[in-house]
């Protein structure tokens, strides 16, 4: 037999696992609870079972067009590797057929190019994508998250703000859009000009910690076509808007793209952190991207049982149902309560609207949740809606009936 | 009651872990199995006994003088945060009394100072931090870890490289740790003088990746000392060395410092990620060290388990044992076969030897695996052992009576 002198596992005599393994033998498959007893270090020792656990899980669920996937512990994580893929596929484009030199393989050493090549991330003002330091980098929502912190000097072009509603503002809200976009391509440039290279740009389908920005279908079509005109890869963040909430899977699913993202990170409500990605942005060789634990498999384990239900309820479209009457139901407020409510938005149940000042949402936060509906803020003065995919249109009526309440009492 | 709008749970029709929820009722509480099967936003909500699962895990093994403690999803995470706390720290003496300006709020925003300070952590030739762009910038074992990957411009001072036997070279091994000392010295001088300031100082108890390198509690001690004459923090990375593999709980136990380390990151055998901390390193206001998950409190569980083994079957002082019955092994190797066995070292059961070169490094351990030995390397030509905490005498002896035969056989 083996002999472990390598593996660090440690569960061979804690007690009460042992004793619900012996319990449960006539319940469940011996795999399924080791899953959650040992944590394995998954790139180098994966269980036996996990090409089938993330078959049924992350792949069964995988955007058109991103057969690869990646699992990552946190979201923070995705997006850093994420951003380090991009990297790696940018440079082996520009070296082509040549080989790594050694110069390269000495001066990444120290932390100097051309091994550690001066390359970015074009990310969005209000945009949000983590807080460590490489994700920090592109995180412009609130200063909180960045005071401090030494960060680099990557370009940040401007996120459309929208004028509400969208049918009185069509052709502003057009106009604002072109002129973001053109502020992207501008920064490309520049950027390049001194000599830093935008290897790729991130986004959020929406804003979420920056305050619920939207901006419209064909302005994302654009930024991808822009991605694609200059050699950079785009990089769909879906840690707060993927799962289902959004009336879609992944909300950008809702942008019909002609040619997919090229990487799309994920987290939070899919349990475990990770990656979709292209073909074509594979690493060349093993262990470039990688760590310990790479993730969790008993993660993968609930979220295959989290998809049956998704599917076996069909919590997608009950998403959009709900989410329609919520929206309505704000929309309707809004009309009556002009004066504290206003910019009524969303996608799904992923809805919000602003107030007039923080200090106002602040207030009627509380009042919420001490009537048991737990709100939550994001942007200067933004509520946002985030409910289960289970909410359905009573939920919202519920809701709605409430907070009709506090709004016609408010003072 | 509490109408779910905020809140992400999507367990309630789980068939399979309802009906191990339902069979195990019998075994263990419902907050034990709730734990498993829901992942909360920690940092929000985290579950009602979670203060009592940090008692019984992680603050039962709390280094001395470090009474705080933070969990994080991952070593990297871990060291990122850590990064962060001091750079809040530090920031936060050089302001004193003053509150924060308008202009840094403003400029963290885009990543500019002085909002965003520039900053470094120093760290070593050979160090091993993680993989994500904080942590890599840090990292400097592999050209495999850094290649392609932007960096910053960050203090990097050289690792002792001992000459072995110790007792052989005490001299010159002095000699090497006070050159190594001074340079750190001069980079924070020189350094500054450029207004890149270093903030603190971050370095293995055994440098592991990269070779397995170790140096005297002597150059350690007077490490701390400089970090604090300098005004430095002084940041111990045990992602890899600690949870008792070398006979001390913490690695750096063994130093015996006056004043304690100022943070010490963990991970890996943990179970779960995160930080201790002095008081004084405390964020100065909520949510300045935050994420979504924060770690996740199943992995408190198996480590209160853990640790309750290690403490039941006095695990500590078993890898003293079993590493001293290693070590000595290893030195007789080395004594037959100087061709093949070189630099034998090791504390606790962390043991390792050098090879001549990669190819017989790459060869040792196929033949070993051969014959059922799982061997590790690091660094260019080392082996390293890494055995569970129940490795005892009889496996050292087995481990040995193989090796032995591997060697005297190897061509």
């Amino acid at each position: 037999g083996m002999f472990p002198v390598q593996i660090g596992r440690l569960h061979e005599s804690i007690t009460w696992l042992k004793s619900i393994f012996t319990s449960l033998s006539g319940y469940i498959t011996v795999g399924v609870l080791d899953t959650f007893i040992n944590r394995p270090a998954l790139g180098i020792l994966p269980p036996e079972n996990f090409s089938e656990r993330l078959k049924e899980s992350l792949l069964s669920v995988a955007p058109k067009g991103l057969p690869q996937v990646m699992t990552m512990a946190c979201g923070s994580c995705s997006n850093e590797n994420a951003f380090k893929l991009i990297f790696m596929w940018y440079r082996n484009k520009e070296r082509g057929r040549n080989n790594v030199t050694k110069e390269e393989l000495e001066s990444c050493m120290i932390n100097q190019p051309p091994g550690c090549p001066d390359y970015a991330m074009l990310s969005f003002m209000g945009g949000f994508h983590g807080r460590t330091f490489g994700c920090l980098a592109t995180t412009h929502s609130k200063a909180i998250h960045k005071l401090d912190i030494p960060s680099l000097d990557w370009p940040i072009a401007p996120f459309p703000r929208l004028k509400y509603p969208l049918e009185d503002f069509v052709k502003e809200n057009q106009q604002e859009e072109a002129r973001c976009l053109e502020e992207v391509e501008d920064l490309i440039v520049k950027y390049r000009k001194k000599k830093k290279i935008v290897a790729g740009i991130i986004i959020e389908p929406i804003q979420s910690e920056g305050g619920d920005n939207h901006a419209s279908d064909d302005f994302f079509r654009k930024l991808r076509d822009i991605a694609r005109k200059h050699g950079c890869a785009f990089l769909v963040d879906e840690v707060q808007t993927g799962g289902g909430c959004t009336g879609k899977f992944w909300a950008h699913e809702h942008w019909g793209l002609d040619d997919p993202a090229d990487v799309v990170t994920f987290s939070k409500k899919m349990m475990t952190g990770g990656f979709f990605h292209k073909e074509e942005f594979r690493p060349n060789a093993p262990y470039r991207i990688f760590n310990t634990w790479l993730g969790d498999p008993s993660k993968n384990l609930l979220l295959a049982e989290v998809i049956r239900v998704i599917k076996r309820e069909d919590l997608i479209n009950n998403a959009a149902h709900a989410g329609k009457a919520l929206l309505t139901g704000l929309l309707d407020l809004q009309a009556r309560y002009p004066h504290l409510i206003s910019r009524v938005r969303g996608r799904g149940t992923f809805c919000s609207f602003d107030t007039p000042n923080d200090a106002t949402r602040n207030k009627l936060i509380t009042i919420a949740r001490n009537k048991g509906v737990v709100l939550g803020g994001c942007g200067d003065r933004s509520i946002r809606f985030r409910p289960t995919l289970i909410f359905k249109d009573h939920h919202a009526h519920l809701f709605l009936n409430i907070f009709s309440d506090i709004l016609a009492n408010f003072k």
